[in-house]
C-alpha cells in the first residue's frame, strides 16, 4: 500500500467545515440548522453582475490570460484608485479566490522552513495555505479582552528570526472583525522596513467597516511598496462566494514577476467568473450602503443577544461580518457538535465553527467559536435564543 | 528590500506562454500569427453546456462544496463507468482544472525533496507544480525514433529510491501524442505495486484517440485500485479550457480524504464552470464523433506536410492533439522567436512552443518543438509552409 504524505497527513481539517457531516445528520431527522459557521452571505449578488453571464456571447470558453484579462484587470485598478490604493494593471494578477492568491504569495516569498508571523486567531485555512507551502506560521496572540487588537509590537519583534519572510494580517479581521488602525498600520510597517520583511493583508473585508471608521490599507501611503502584498476577493464584497475570483496586488515588480510564473503554471483564471467580477465593478453605491447598514443591523442584535447570555465573552467586531465569542464550557468543540447531534429546540439548532482551527498554538481559543453573521436579523435572534438554551441544557449535564 | 524565494525564482517560465509578447508586438506590425503553441482547441463548446450558464437562476452565487456538488460528481462517476471505470461519486473530488487536481495530488502524496518519476518530455507545467510542491521530478528519457514510447521498465527500476512516491504518465501523451498500450500500462502496474508507488495518470484526452486504439485507463482492471490516481479535466474534452474544472479520481480513501482536506482550505471549484460542466456531460455522442474526425483530419494533414520539410524528424502521434518535430536547427527556441521577431511569409507567421521546456534534463529536447494542432487543416497547411520557408531562411543565414 503506497503512503500519503506528511504534509497531507499534518492538512488541518477545516473547522468551518469539519462538522458539515453532523448538520446533514440533523437535517435529515427533520431539524432546521442556521448556518453560522461559514462566511457564506445570504446577501443577493448584484444583477449586473448575473446578466452579465446570462447575456454572454462566448461560443468557445477558451483560456484567459493567465494574470487575468487586461480590460478587468484596467478596471481593478480603478476600483483601487477609488480606494487610494494606487496602482496599475501591472499591478495586479487575477487568482481563482483569494486562496490562489494567498498561494501564490506564500510560494512567491517563502522556501520550506520559513516563517511567517501572524496574529491569531486567523483565518483557518492560513494553516492550510501553510502547510501546503511547507512555511511555518509563528502566532502572535492578539486577545478577546483587547478585542483582538494588534499586539504589542515588541512581541511581534522578539519572534523574528533569519527564517522570518513576512507579517500576514486580514483587516477587517476574520475571525475577530477586528479593523486596525493607522497607528497600528504604521507599527507594522515600521518593523517590516527594519527587518526587509514582506507584509501580506488580506483586505478581503474592505468595505464591511462600520461605525464611520476608515479602513486603512498597506498600500495608503505607508511607504510599503517594496513590501506589501494585498489579497484581495470579491467573494464578500458582491456575495460572489461561488465565483472564485481574486487577485494579488503589489508594487513590487519582483513579486509580481514571480507569482506571474505561479499563475502561468495554472493557465488562467476561471473565464466566467472573471466576466461576472468585471461586471460587478458597476454594482451601484447604493448596493453597497445597503448591505452595510443591513449587516450593521446585524452585528449589532447578534452582539446585544449574545451579553446576555451569563458567562459569555464576546469581542466588539468593527468589520468583516464575524465576531469571536468565549463560551461556558471546556470544549467548544464537543459543544458545536452536540448542538447538532443531540440538541434542538423546537425543531431548530445552530452550526457554529469552533474556534480552535483559528489558532495555530495548541490549546488555545478551546471555549471559543466563531459566528458568522450572514444571517437576517430574526434568524440571528433566533439562533442565539438556541445557544443559550443549548449552554444551559449542555452545562446541567 | 526584501527577497522572493528560491522557490520562486526556480518557477519556471511557461515554453507556452512565454514568447507571447513576441507575438503581440509581430500582431501590432500588422502579421498574423498563427498559434500553435497552445493547446487552446477552435472547436466550439458544446450549446448544451452554454445554454446552461445562460439559463441558470442563480440569485446568490454561492461556494459548493469543497469536494464539488454531489449531483456533478454522481454524474461524473457515470461518465467514467461509460467509459469501463469503476468510480462512485466519492472516489471524486472536482477541482479548479487538472491543473488544481495535479497540486492535490502531489501535496497528499509527496513531502519536499520526494521524487517522482516521469517520462520525458512530459506536459512542462509539471515541473512548475513540481517545484511549488517541493517535489522533485527524476525524468526517464522516451525517444522521438519510438514515437515516445514508455522506455523499459528496467531505466524505471533503476531510478527508483526510499524517496520515490509514483510514477506520473500523461496518457494521451502531451507533448508525445503517445497513446501507451495495455502492456504498457501492465508494465507499469507491476512496478508500482512491486515497490508500493502510486501512478498518477493524467487523462484529460482520453477522447483524443485515433486510429480505433482503445485508450487504457489505470483505473481499468490493472489491480491498481490503491495506487491509482486519475487527473482529469472538462477543457479539452468540450473545448471548455476557461471554465477551470477538472477532477482528481481514486479509489484510495486515504488519498481521497487527504486531497478533500486541501480542496476544503481553498473552499470549492468554481460554481458557473461546474453548472457548464454538469451541463456538459449530456453532450450527444455527435458531438465527439465529429471532433475526432476533425482531429484525425488536421493530424494527418499536419505530419504529411511536416514530413516534406527536408532535415525534419516528426514522431506519429496516436492521440491527444500535439505532436513534437525536431528542427534542422541547432536552438529551436530561437528560431521560434525568430519566426516571430523578424520572419513572415506574405505577412502570416507562426507561434508554436519550444520543446525543452517540456524536458527537465538540462539540455534535452533544444531541437525539438510542440505543435498543437488546433487549427483548421487550411490554416495547418499554411503553418507549415511558413514553418517550411522559415527554416530555408534561418539556415541560410
Amino acid at each position: 500500500m503506497p503512503r500519503i504524505s506528511t504534509k497531507g497527513k499534518n492538512m488541518p481539517e477545516s473547522p468551518i467545515r469539519k462538522l458539515v457531516p453532523y448538520a446533514e445528520s440533523a437535517k435529515k431527522k427533520g431539524i432546521k440548522v442556521f448556518h453560522l459557521n461559514i462566511g457564506q452571505p445570504d446577501i443577493k449578488t448584484p444583477t449586473v453582475a448575473l446578466n452579465a453571464i446570462k447575456n454572454n456571447t462566448i461560443k468557445v470558453l477558451a483560456y484567459s490570460r493567465s494574470e487575468g484579462s487586461e480590460e478587468y484587470r484596467e478596471k481593478i485598478a480603478k476600483y483601487y484608485a477609488k480606494n487610494n490604493i494606487d496602482v496599475t494593471a501591472n499591478d495586479i494578477i487575477v487568482t481563482t479566490g483569494g486562496s490562489e492568491a494567498l498561494l501564490f504569495a506564500m510560494g512567491s516569498i517563502a522556501d520550506p522552513g520559513d516563517e511567517i508571523i501572524i496574529p491569531e486567531p486567523f483565518y483557518a485555512n492560513y494553516n492550510g495555505f501553510s502547510i501546503a507551502s511547507g512555511v511555518k506560521i509563528v502566532p502572535v496572540v492578539s486577545k478577546i479582552e483587547d478585542n483582538f487588537a494588534l499586539p504589542p509590537i515588541s512581541e511581534f519583534e522578539k519572534l523574528i528570526t533569519s527564517k522570518t519572510k513576512a507579517i500576514l494580517i486580514c483587516n477587517p479581521g476574520n475571525p475577530t472583525g477586528y479593523l486596525y488602525s493607522k497607528e497600528e498600520i504604521e507599527k507594522l510597517a515600521t518593523i517590516v522596513k527594519k527587518h526587509d520583511l514582506f507584509i501580506i493583508a488580506d483586505e478581503v473585508y474592505r468595505e464591511f467597516v462600520y461605525d464611520n471608521v476608515q479602513h486603512q490599507s498597506i498600500l495608503h501611503n505607508f511607504g510599503l511598496e517594496n513590501n506589501a502584498i494585498i489579497i484581495d476577493s470579491v467573494s464578500k464584497r458582491y456575495s460572489m462566494c461561488g465565483a472564485r475570483i481574486g487577485c494579488l496586488v503589489s508594487k513590487n515588480k519582483e513579486v509580481i514577476s514571480t507569482a506571474l510564473k505561479f499563475a502561468q503554471a495554472r493557465l488562467s483564471p476561471p473565464t466566467f467568473a472573471q466576466i461576472a467580477s468585471e461586471a460587478a465593478l458597476a454594482t451601484p453605491q447604493s448596493y453597497f450602503e445597503e448591505v452595510i447598514v443591513e449587516y450593521k443591523k446585524r452585528r449589532d442584535v447578534l452582539i446585544e443577544e449574545l451579553r446576555k447570555i451569563k458567562g459569555i465573552k464576546v469581542a466588539s467586531p468593527k468589520g468583516a461580518f464575524y465576531c469571536v465569542v468565549e463560551l461556558p464550557v471546556d470544549n467548544a468543540d464537543a459543544f458545536a457538535q452536540w448542538l447538532l447531534e443531540e440538541f434542538n429546540l423546537n425543531n431548530e439548532t445552530v452550526m457554529v465553527a469552533p474556534a480552535a482551527g483559528f489558532y495555530s498554538t495548541q490549546g488555545f481559543g478551546t471555549k471559543q467559536i466563531r459566528i458568522a453573521y450572514v444571517l437576517k436579523k430574526e434568524d440571528l435572534i433566533t439562533a442565539v435564543s438556541i445557544i443559550k438554551a443549548g449552554l444551559e441544557q449542555y452545562n446541567k449535564n
